[in-house]
């Protein structure tokens, strides 16, 4: 209201995306009034062409512009491992590690009753028909250790059991470079429950 | 480079503007790709809009769609104060108090030698002329109280001072629901020296 309609407008449409609320929205709105038009303008193409250039792989649902994505479609990949994750951010976070070289599975969500995501609204029926073609001899249950993904887990470990693949679920424990003082109840009891001998 | 292109290039955008550091620039772009085809769009088309339609007032320099602002040509503002701030961001929060009913002078920055910013940098001479028109009672310094508002400030005092018009400041103290416990002793004795009679 006290800015002129062009910047309200902006500002309105930034504030309502995650993480960013009035006060941060008005001054990214004005920081790009100040900026060279190019910049505003490729910021714009880079949005519209977004849309356009990104899908989702019909074989593992990450993201990709080409289709089956690069993971898929490398020879060097181990095709007898899938990792199942929740969302394509996740793929990016395992990558980085560089320790997986088998694919993904990407479920794009994860099991939440409240919200009324359940099996069917999630990319489930095709990873259990990836299983079902055979040569997999593994999957990894990689789901976040929250509620929904403890219960997703469990779902697709019940669905997959009969397949007769050998169902992994990724370790928990300490994180490293924590302390034992500060790290939650839960968290120390599954570290005790996984405990190795060294 | 984990994400197609069309993301990355996205993302690498998102980064360059104030406040967003990697990880929200990552996810903003992933809600954006999630979300329906018209927001991404729409808010495209306003970045886009916002050049086009929003300049600065000729007078004030405050941000405007049409010339002059809806200050400078309201008429029931008083045409014989000024109040000079840094940016139209200052406009906004004074407007919001409600409590002042005159004229703005936008400088569109602040002397800062260490930036290479000097006077000619900024829309000194333009407030110059503003006052030399006449008609001009009181002129309100409300640049930030920072080193380079208080420099700003001192400079305009002596090219204003021969005008003969009346130079306010804003007052320094106190912040209102402020503790004095907790206060700095820059603030502290800026609120002893402006002590009022009560």
């Amino acid at each position: 209201m006290y800015y002129p309609k062009g910047i309200n407008d902006l500002i309105d449409k930034l504030k309502k995306l995650p993480g960013l609320g009035s006060k941060s929205a008005e001054r990214l709105a004005l920081h790009l009034l100040k900026s060279p038009r190019g910049e505003a303008a490729s910021l714009a193409r880079s949005l519209m062409a977004l849309k356009d250039s990104v899908r989702y792989c019909s074989i593992c649902f990450n993201l990709t512009e080409g289709d089956p994505c690069s993971i898929c479609s490398n020879p060097a990949r181990s095709k007898t491992e899938i990792c199942v994750v929740e969302s394509p951010h996740d793929v990016v976070s395992i990558e980085k590690t560089g320790s997986f070289r088998g694919l993904y599975h990407v479920l794009l969500g994860l099991i939440t009753p409240l919200e009324g995501i359940g099996p069917d609204d999630l990319k489930i029926k095709e990873l259990i028909a990836r299983c079902e073609k055979g040569g997999i001899k593994e999957v990894i249950l990689a789901t976040n250790p929250s509620v929904e993904g403890e219960a997703t887990s469990l779902y697709l470990l019940k669905k997959l059991k009969p397949l007769n693949i050998r169902i992994t679920q990724l370790a928990r424990g300490l994180p490293m470079g924590s302390e034992l003082e500060f790290t939650d109840e839960a968290t120390l009891t599954r570290s005790l429950e996984g405990r190795k001998e060294i």
